[in-house]
């Protein structure tokens, strides 16, 4: 029996929108807007895009039209009124009502500011303005929709069994990937794929199978969405944007130095335990952790996003030690470039010195790599960033240089300002 | 939107019946059926199951009343109007009508008689008495019923996603084995895997994924349900049961000499070209050819479904250029245990010397090896024989020992008429 009225419906789409809630996000873009909404309400920002990777030519591959079209969509979204009620209601990281009246009434009723798009050879400049803590929801959404969007461009040329056969293959990829890790003891594994997800179903999909296969091992996921739809645990803390905007908006050297500890000492006054997570790596880790005041050192853990991720690891074991911390009761989480084989070899590494948790993102939920001609679902390394604050460019340089970014002399500046010696590259894949 | 009446009228069905069409069966039953029909309407026959893998204990993985009820079920199915059409409009072999009206007429009105169940410690003896041409139409769906019962009794115990990657790994592997044959030239392959298929939805799902990527490669399906469906041509010719029916029925040793013969003269009379195919294996093949008469060479072609296949093909070549017939004007059938890898290989050995063709059978429609714990869904030798004729126990040599049938007294006898000698043994696999 065919249900007439629903394929009639479904037909009466005119897109099939990528992004269809406010929540479709990472739980962390919620926390620190939350704390943004507090803290800088009046603070401008302009986000962008970048795409890391400049082989894929994007506006090549999508069409502008479509793109539009998504992006004129996610503003429409509002927050829908059982996804408020989750967010109001749920208890995220042991903690009932994580989110303020104050801040949910605004959030209620939000719609995402304006987008500014323009094609610039084979690449699109995407940029977002307005008041950070509106403009940053569109970081999440914008990558999705254009990986989502570049991965369409190469799934309308294929056959109906292709398909099939490329999403079986995908699938048994996940699962054995599922499989392999199912091995280690007290496993802690979180998704935090949604941005560079293949697609949301995809994403969802993959939830689902590390729910089933990895049962407590697996721990949440980063997308609100998914983790409201699945009854999962939300993940995430806080990310690079913090440190940048604030370094961004002090005026003195003096100020530019301790804005990575202001944007913590913020954060500490609004969340403890498992949410007092460092980041140490915006203006280098080392200088960093080596000038960071005691209380920090009474935090839970450390998240590692770029260089060396066993150097990384060892460096936070031993600040610890040095400021008489027991690494045993602290927990470095891995979010950097994951896949099974790092996992396996950094759990074997670390396990029994401190705890660890690993935030997987790219390589879970789209390892398309070499699946179709050309490798052209492969993943690739797009983000979308704080440029500016206040008209102030901002800056980053990362443990890893080829992750830095921000004019060149600002860059010197930081450089000197948080005494920044020699870095090592490493190849950002994903 | 749920279609609530889709879904209780899916949940009302007391069982999920495996076979739901009498046309859900091999083509060249049909064609042996209407021979029978007007050429031995009043033999008597039994057909009897028989698991040549005694290693899989069918009546302990299969719950008997849950084989009752499919084996029931069956037996309330008749020929739609749409059925009865297709077969009454449909070209076959190039061939208009070819099933008369008296047969049509007598097949609109059939149901399949009993069936005689027991289970005989930890298998079942399952068997059906009557008229031949009734009772053979039992084998495939019995057959179909016994594999995807047992299938039934692995699965029933996975979970949502292991079930999901299960297929997804054995999608794949069909795929692939698609995309390996694709490179072959003149590749002319069908499936012939009905009977010892995994399920009708994965069968059916089978030979889409080769009509979709091997276009004209792919001639067909024995299935007159999935060619009726997908609109493909249905393929197959005749079986072992013509000439093991018409041996047992004779009284001399002279005349059964002469049975298997007798078989293709009346097939001589009631078809032309490519349904002109002889299987000569049923009681040795070589002594078979010696013997025939000659307007048995100007017959189209030979289908090899037991012993060394490459040896058979070479001895069929080697006979049509005694009787000074051109090999390159015929064909070459094979049928018995093939693989992508022996397909290959027999194609890069025959290609040119014979027009080749490929009956894929079980490695089609049921390569699960090694998919689950205990390789419990392995595809096993499971067949449903004509054992007995009007009282008289068949015989069969075949061209390997193991596939073997018969009192011995008989197959002694037999063999001492049929000239046969020394036979190489090969395993049964599937």
């Amino acid at each position: 029996m065919v249900d007439i009225a629903t394929r009639v419906w479904n037909h009466k789409w005119r897109i099939d929108p990528i992004v269809r809630s406010l929540i479709d996000t990472d739980f962390y873009k919620l926390l620190m807007c939350q704390s943004i909404f507090r803290n800088k309400p009046d603070t401008q920002v302009t986000f962008s895009l970048i795409n890391r990777s400049q082989n894929v030519p994007l506006a090549k591959l999508i069409d502008e039209g479509e793109l539009r079209e998504q992006l004129d969509h996610i503003r429409t979204l509002s927050l829908s009124r059982g996804e408020s009620t989750w967010l109001r209601g749920n208890t995220f990281y042991g903690k009932r009502q994580m989110f303020r009246s104050d801040f949910m009434e605004w959030f209620e009723n939000l719609r995402l500011p304006p987008y500014h798009l323009e094609r610039k050879g084979d690449q699109y400049e995407l940029t977002f303005e307005g008041k950070w803590h509106e403009v940053m929801l569109w970081e999440i959404p914008a990558l999705a929709v254009l990986m989502e969007l570049r991965g369409r461009s190469v799934l309308g040329k294929m056959e109906q069994f292709e398909l099939q056969i490329l999403y079986a293959r995908a699938m048994t990829r996940v699962w054995e990937k599922v499989e392999a890790l199912r091995d280690i003891p007290d496993l802690s594994i979180a998704d935090f794929g949604t941005r560079r997800r293949h697609s949301f179903l995809w994403q969802d999909w993959c939830v689902q199978a590390m729910n089933e296969g990895l049962g407590p091992k697996f721990t949440g996921t980063s997308n609100c969405k998914i983790a409201m739809k699945r009854e999962l645990e939300a993940i995430g803390t806080n990310a690079h944007e913090l440190p940048m905007v604030y370094a961004a908006l002090t005026k003195t050297d003096e100020d530019l130095f301790q804005a990575p500890y202001k944007v913590l000492e913020d954060w500490h006054e609004e969340h403890e335990g498992n949410l007092r997570i460092i980041l140490p790596d915006t203006y280098g880790s080392q200088g960093f952790l080596d000038n960071a005041p005691d209380w920090l050192a009474g935090w839970t853990g450390i998240r590692i996003d770029s260089g060396d991720p066993a150097t990384a690891a060892q460096q936070a074991i031993d600040w610890w030690k040095s400021r008489g911390e027991d690494p045993r009761d602290k927990r470095v989480i891995f979010s950097d470039g994951l896949d099974v084989a790092k996992i396996k070899e950094l759990h074997a590494q670390f396990a029994g010195k401190t705890a660890i948790s690993f935030g997987w993102g790219t390589l879970l939920t789209n390892d398309f790599r070499e699946l179709v001609p050309g490798d052209a679902l492969a993943p690739f390394s797009l983000v979308c960033k704080a440029v500016s604050a206040n008209g102030v460019p901002t800056v980053k340089l990362s443990d890893n240089p080829n992750k830095a970014m921000g004019p060149k002399d600002e860059i010197e500046r930081y450089k000197r300002v948080f005494s920044m010696g020699e870095q090592k590259s490493q190849e950002v894949i994903v």
